[in-house]
């Protein structure tokens, strides 16, 4: 937990919060502060900055002088939509792509998804929400991610991605007559990059990727997991 | 297990193996593969190809003709010196950079290393070795990385790094005094990678790297876990 991020209601006023939990035990027990410690702190979705803790209890930290002036860092200009991995990948999955900075994840079927994979309690909102929080403790950053879920591959390609993806920078990773990933790409165009499942997309959903301007990349010949295949591909174009 | 690896003491001749185990469930339970079915083989620190099944029961499966042709997929010409990890993560350290093609590995003391993380099991050659295998079957790769553990880091650094770093590109990722992580360096050069511990090195040791010519790196604002900076360093320097 490199940041303290702060939600609205853990503010008790102005520049006062109090916190409890997680982040009071981390504090207690990790970080070991004492009253008078300066702490970095974040409040979700706005700026960065620095508190002072007035009290430590076992369960209760009290902040105060809370100052945010510094900007998060920087989004990268992404929209990753992803097959639903297996359920002990997906939680790690959105803590990288926290971390890293992606903010929008779409979730989506395809075809060699596992359907009991939809039923995971890791796709429950709060879990979701744990798992991207952590994210942005790691890197520092207050941006939370949006996450959609999407249970139908076809229309959404054809209905919708079609739409959403125009004009952007957009990538199919498969291996398969594909040209090696392109790196640093340009930023100031929005870029959609499409991850298949363990086993790869089926040849139809690679096509339907490809009449919508979705250019396939590869990242040569060793076979990663999603999860390391993710920040391998994110190192790459930004 | 997208390569099943064998090693000399699964061959019952010349052209022919046994396997127990994990490979056979794999085979059996995963693959589902039936006397007649070709398989993907690789030998270990050898070359791949493929076999043909002959004989599956739940707990033996028995492979023949097996011809091996292909050469495994490059290595990178990197040696990666890496404080030692928090014991959980160590296992996937192990496996992504065997994925990712690192064949050399040193796990090296530093001050923010804590000294009971050198008790974990999973530093045991067996351990090790299960990690690195299960990281080569998953890229399809044979060639097994060597792994050193170093207690002491000045007297490595000072004497023994020293040399054999020389004439190497040599970077140390520190976000501190960095230029960004350079991209796409030339792979005719071996490079050494040094990755410190959680809360990263002590100025005292990057002063010791930076005088034997490790030039600092950085990956930008965000503060990544050893476990995603790894592939991140990985996909940016290759």
């Amino acid at each position: 937990m490199n940041l303290i991020i702060l939600d609205t209601e853990d503010f008790t006023g102005t520049d006062q919060a109090v916190l409890t939990g997680r982040r009071a035990e981390h504090l207690n027990n990790v970080q070991k502060t004492l009253p008078g410690d300066t702490v970095r702190v974040g409040r979700l979705n706005g700026l960065m900055g620095s508190a002072v803790v007035t009290d430590c209890t076992p369960c209760v930290v009290k902040l105060s002088n809370i100052t945010l002036s510094e900007a998060p860092p920087q989004a990268l200009p992404l929209t990753l939509v992803l097959s639903l991995p297996r359920p002990k990948m997906l939680r790690r999955i959105f803590q990288t792509a926290s971390t890293m900075g992606v903010k929008e994840i779409i979730l989506i079927n395809s075809a060699r998804v596992e359907k009991s994979f939809w039923q995971t309690p890791f796709l429950q909102p709060d879990a979701i929400r744990h798992q991207l929080l952590l994210g942005l403790e790691q890197a520092k950053d207050t941006q939370l991610p949006r996450v959609e879920l999407v249970k139908r591959f076809k229309p959404f390609v054809e209905d919708e991605l079609i739409t959403r993806a125009k004009g952007c920078q957009n990538f199919v990773a498969h291996p398969y007559h594909a040209r090696p990933c392109p790196t640093n790409i340009d930023t100031s165009q929005h870029c959609y990059l499409t991850i298949g499942p363990e086993g790869g997309y089926v040849p139809f959903e690679v096509e339907k990727l490809m009449e919508i301007g979705f250019q396939p990349i590869s990242l040569g010949a060793r076979i990663l997991r999603v999860e390391t295949a993710l920040p391998v591909l994110l190192a790459k174009l930004f």
